[in-house]
């Protein structure tokens, strides 16, 4: 039987064929003012999916590119950091951060649960020369979303930074920059933007761009933001052209359906697949699950589970990591996803399990995920 | 909600990315050697969709075209032809015939039904100078398979040429050309070999070349079958060049596949369909149902229904025709096709039913069709 591809994992998510179309655009000089052009209305066009003023920064990189960039440019030996650790992300700000000497205070949370403000308030009162507080808006290993609304609104009193990681979270989490007072943003594009890997973004507030200017860290040259920050439109170094294309097909694309209704989206399909889960008796990871992905537990080895689905039925989900290898899988439903993206994943689910030994209801899933797009009326 | 786009009519069917990229590949000239030696390679390993040994010759048509061939170039005014008319596709024999000045002894078939060798045993032994018979292999307008191995047994006994239309059959049901001793088979690419509309094939026997050489009727001159026969591998007029390179990367897929594989996966398809359909209470129009397509009859107004789903699900599903306008709606199984879009086909089925009134229990079509997925191995 041929297998199609179907991406349910948390990024590199479907690519539209208008963005891949894009991509396949001659390649032009990034030195060309057609392309400069093309990049500045590009990039203020982006200032969309921050909800922001500020300018937004392009990287050829990942997400990874952009956090150590936001690190870097704000935290120098030895200065005091205060790092949300709720699953493999956080352990990223984490590990950047102790790269570049920082004193760390480590808001380690079980994986599943989700930072509350007072424990940031704690933090920041017991440390007020706190440089920077690193949080993660969607920790993706555990379908956890935190509330970063409300933790920046406890930081924007106090000297440090709010920097969020919102590089699987962008666009299918409500986001607002400005309003909410968040002074960095890094995003990979492979996720909610709908692009294939290599594009990263990152936008500084003017408290934040103060600090990379006064920051005394000399280890950075590739993500040195300044040069870009004073070369933007233009870029410092090669710019990526045909990701310039292909970023500009995607918002034509999110400005067309609207980003209230990109944020909806999510939204649904995660409620869909929550109900789909649940019909199948199964039990969610996450004590406060988000709308990118579902960390869900199961009765059976998620690596089998997920190697099955992925080798037999084409349908790509993510496993667990660390301590959840093996024991849960985590069905994304990020980026160009419909509704039958989600009834592929549940009904895979459905006939895997079966296939695996363990049985559930064939139907089940679908049917509660149908239950929840009729309720909508999508 | 996005809407992304899922065809499950027959035809145009979803064309695989190989075969859409091969298609954006530079055009050569048509009587370049580079082109010539392509195309003779191309419809060489075509031989192999209709299980013969004889010249594949390609038109730049809808398969239409390859229909007017067969007729033009074998009928001549006032000549007897058999004419096998159980739906649409039957009338268009019909119709191409009556276009061409022929006696029609004119089979007609109620919808759903199948033509039995018995009749067309009758009709020849009424009129055996009769030059053709012309057959539907999947009259897709019904849903219904006719059994071309067996009444072309029938035929091959008498001075008669078996015609068979298998535009949409062609991959998703069985025809062993040679074998079966079927003189002419026409075809459209845009359905089971996964090409988008622009390119038909047509293949005769000895048999039926010698009567394309003798066949009294001029008038033809695009679809004039001799000039094709003497160029190839040549075309006497402009190739379909683009069309060629799609047929090229189709042909691939095939291979890999394995016809066998393709014939079984079609019915496999066909088969969770039928119980998907049966399960959520509804009846099969056909007597004979094949693998193409499988033509429902509803309870609700079925125009109503496809709008629905291919405005709001983006599930562009068939009508019903003529009498049964309203009445049945058509989901296919043809081409390019996997499990999940039979699946997108009965989920939708199942929402847009609830949302029009008539309830059926959400999730029961999608479970049968997983039943027999597993059933299967697939």
């Amino acid at each position: 039987m041929i297998k199609k591809n179907y991406i349910l994992a948390p990024g590199p998510t479907p690519v539209p064929t208008e963005v891949l179309l894009a991509g396949a655009q001659e390649t032009i000089h990034h030195r060309t003012p057609q392309f400069v052009n093309l990049q500045k209305e590009t990039l203020e066009k982006a200032k969309m999916l921050f909800q922001t003023k500020n300018d937004v920064l392009a990287l050829v990189s990942t997400g990874t590119g952009a956090m150590e960039a936001a690190v870097a440019n704000t935290v120098a030996k030895g200065d005091k950091v205060i790092v949300v650790d709720g699953g493999k992300f956080g352990e990223r700000w984490a590990q950047l951060c102790k790269a570049f000497e920082a004193e760390i205070d480590l808001i380690k949370l079980e994986w599943g649960d989700y930072v509350k403000p007072e424990q940031i308030k704690a933090a920041l009162e017991k440390n007020p020369d706190t440089v920077a507080v690193f949080a993660t808006h969607s920790e993706t290993s555990t379908g956890t979303v935190n509330p970063i609304e409300e933790i920046a609104a406890v930081v924007k009193d106090y000297k440090a930074l709010m920097v969020v990681d919102s590089v699987s979270g962008l666009l299918a989490e409500p986001l607002k920059m400005d309003e909410w007072h968040v002074d960095i943003v890094a995003t990979g594009l492979q996720k909610g933007v709908m692009l294939p890997p290599g594009l990263a973004l990152i936008t500084l507030s003017e408290k934040a761009l103060a600090r990379v200017n006064e920051c005394p860290n000399k280890n950075k040259y590739y993500f040195d933001l300044k040069k870009y920050s004073k070369k933007y439109p233009d870029s410092p170094y090669t710019a990526g052209v045909n990701q310039i294309y292909q970023l500009s097909a995607a918002l034509k694309m999110i400005e067309e359906e609207g980003i209230e209704n990109v944020w909806e989206r999510h939204r649904i399909l995660a409620d869909a697949t929550r109900a789909g889960v649940k019909a199948m008796g199964l039990e969610l990871l996450s004590k406060k699950p988000g709308n990118v992905t579902t960390a869900v537990l199961a009765p059976v080895d998620t690596g089998k589970l997920t190697k099955l689905m992925r080798d037999k039925y084409g349908v790509t989900m993510a496993g667990g990591q660390d301590d959840y290898k093996g024991k849960i899988f985590r069905m994304a439903h990020l980026g160009y996803m419909g509704k039958f993206d989600t009834i592929i994943g549940l009904a895979a689910l459905e006939m895997a399990f079966n296939e695996m030994g363990h049985k559930v209801e064939l139907g089940s899933g679908v049917k509660a995920a149908e239950e929840v797009f009729l309720k909508e009326g999508v």
